[in-house]
């Protein structure tokens, strides 16, 4: 038997309600709602409403401000700093990424770095916010230490995701958004649900050894990076999570590394801070800085179609293209419902009570 | 016994008199002799002397004009787009590297896709380019079809690298430089010479099957994407490379995907090609343009040593920064000499007797 299935309406209009109550102004509150609501929609389950209840812990303990006075530290034509006021990484994402869009507008390429921001759900929705300004739109975010690199046994980096979107003409965009982990956060939750084991690769134990076990994290395990181990690229992997982590936080003053703040409850805060809240890191390149649009796209279906149809191994699992499971998931979704599992639901209660509303 | 030494001065100039022998101009021969050498004194032999030989028979089969008029096809204030005339990519890549350096100097960041080049060694000595402006430098090429993309049996898709260089303030810059294959070409080549298999995860047959041999690529096999399967994350190795290939290639109007002429004689070329011989992708980003480069880099210093420090798992290999085993490698062979394999030094006398030249 699945999970309860609710209507995106639903479970939208519950969480614009939570933002509201959190003394989000409207606008932002609709901008939090829709962006944590797209995660859901794209089939990335973890990082949806099922982590609602979490932003409010991180309003209780005073780390979020629901109105943050967002702004330019610095900038030049092509390139700034925001910093985000404490704001949700939700409320603060789209608002650095309008200005990467802006400058692109005028100077053919934006990138804006970030500071004293929180989590901002899924990447691929900030990268996608470029899309229909015919450009290409990248994100990336550093995120709470889960993630050791290649040699080491500590904690030192988050799944650092990166997302790009590639526009294209008669064919959906290319929407390429990935943790540089071997395996995301989020599917270590559905093991946990499931009692079923990890595959071998994903995570280490506290002292640097194999684990199947996905509570390992909780030991003072870690995930491994995109690649596994040596001999399989794992320092590539562990590069590409350092690049986010210096993109989103060194560059604009953030956090970095092992001093990111915590997302979850079992990590601690370190004390000596190296900068502000988390780090993300987005730009906007115009396709007509390059070439014509209408010639770029076509190129693009193109590349699309041949890809699409490249030999496969087996018939019946063909190549697919980056952005084509989410998109036919969120296809899917506004239609039949958003499945949640009993635990989120049981969180979307308390939550429910806790501010007096009906779930 | 060990492969004969060469000094870096006399392989750099017979390389250089290879290039002038080619008709190249003396500043463009210097600059590939500089470029192929490069990744010799780095320790990427596959990309170095070993490739000289190659240069030669493309520039024998008309494909490489020693002389291109290299231009500007189209630009904004931060982007361009290069045509490079057949020229090497060896002298290609500096010349456009350099445009988007010039670019970032001018209005924050420069970005340069290229079309109508040819290889152009390892991406890192492009990416480097930025290091001593204060500038973050990108650099990323596609190449020939030897991956096969999740699910696919087809090449489709070159080893396509991606180099980032950061600079740092008292520690050696970060320099990360990957092949989007968990392993690169120059990796096979290693085990083809020493006669050994290839570790699971690194090759399929022709039919998708795993396989280690590392001569599975003359029967039609292919390299796979960094993460190896589906279940380790190779859609997100191959969703790297598709971008690297789309930067480089659909933005600049050279070839894509499968259509990338192959510089390795056993791969054919394709009559229908959609674009103008290989492409490359540059980036730079000033520093100074997201904040004061003196802060940035006491906080780069912070970070190299907070990861150099990480716990490690065995204590006798302590967390590497990428690019530190290539600068090791680059101070050592500048003082003891450049070990050549019996099989390059066969074809760069071979090159001597064709030039009459002295190797």
């Amino acid at each position: 038997m699945g999970d309860p299935v609710f209507s995106y309406i639903h479970l939208r209009q519950f969480t614009l309600e939570i933002f509201l109550r959190m003394g989000c102004k409207p606008d932002f509150a609709e901008q939090a709602a829709d962006g944590l609501l797209s995660a859901d929609l794209r089939g990335i389950d973890s990082h949806g409403i099922a982590r609602l209840s979490g932003y409010v812990r991180l309003w209780e303990s005073g780390r979020i401000n629901p109105n943050p006075r967002m702004g330019i530290v610095h900038e030049t034509p092509s390139t700034a700093v925001i910093q985000g006021d404490r704001g949700l990484g939700l409320v603060v994402a789209p608002f650095a990424m309008q200005i990467a869009m802006d400058k692109a507008l005028q100077v053919g390429s934006g990138w804006v770095s970030v500071s004293n921001s929180n989590h901002f759900g899924i990447a691929g929705r900030y990268a996608m916010m470029a899309l229909d300004q015919d450009m290409i739109g990248i994100a990336m975010t550093n995120a709470s230490p889960v993630v050791s690199p290649t040699f080491a046994r500590e904690r030192m980096l988050g799944t650092n995701p990166i997302a790009v979107a590639i526009p294209a003409g008669e064919e959906p965009a290319f929407v390429l958004d990935f943790a540089t982990s071997t395996a995301a956060n989020g599917k270590l939750e559905i093991l946990q649900r499931l009692g079923e084991d990890a595959p071998a690769g994903w995570i280490q134990d506290s002292q640097g050894n194999p684990s199947s076990d996905p509570w390992e994290l909780k030991n003072g395990g870690a995930l491994l990076p995109l690649g596994t181990d040596r001999e399989h690229g794992s320092h590539k992997g562990y590069g590409l999570g350092a690049m986010v982590d210096i993109f989103s936080a060194v560059l604009s003053g953030a956090n970095y590394g092992p001093w990111v703040p915590p997302f979850v409850p079992y990590l601690p805060v370190l004390a000596d801070q190296v900068g502000e809240g988390i780090g993300h890191f987005f730009g906007a390149l115009r396709i007509d800085g390059f070439r014509e649009s209408a010639e770029f796209k076509k190129q693009m279906d193109k590349w699309i179609r041949r890809f699409r149809s490249a030999e496969p191994v087996d018939a019946v699992q063909p190549v697919i293209i980056p952005g084509d499971p989410e998109r036919i998931m969120e296809q899917t979704r506004l239609k039949t419902g958003i499945p949640v599992h009993q635990s989120v639901i049981k969180d979307l209660e308390d939550l429910a009570i806790k501010f007096s509303i009906k779930f």
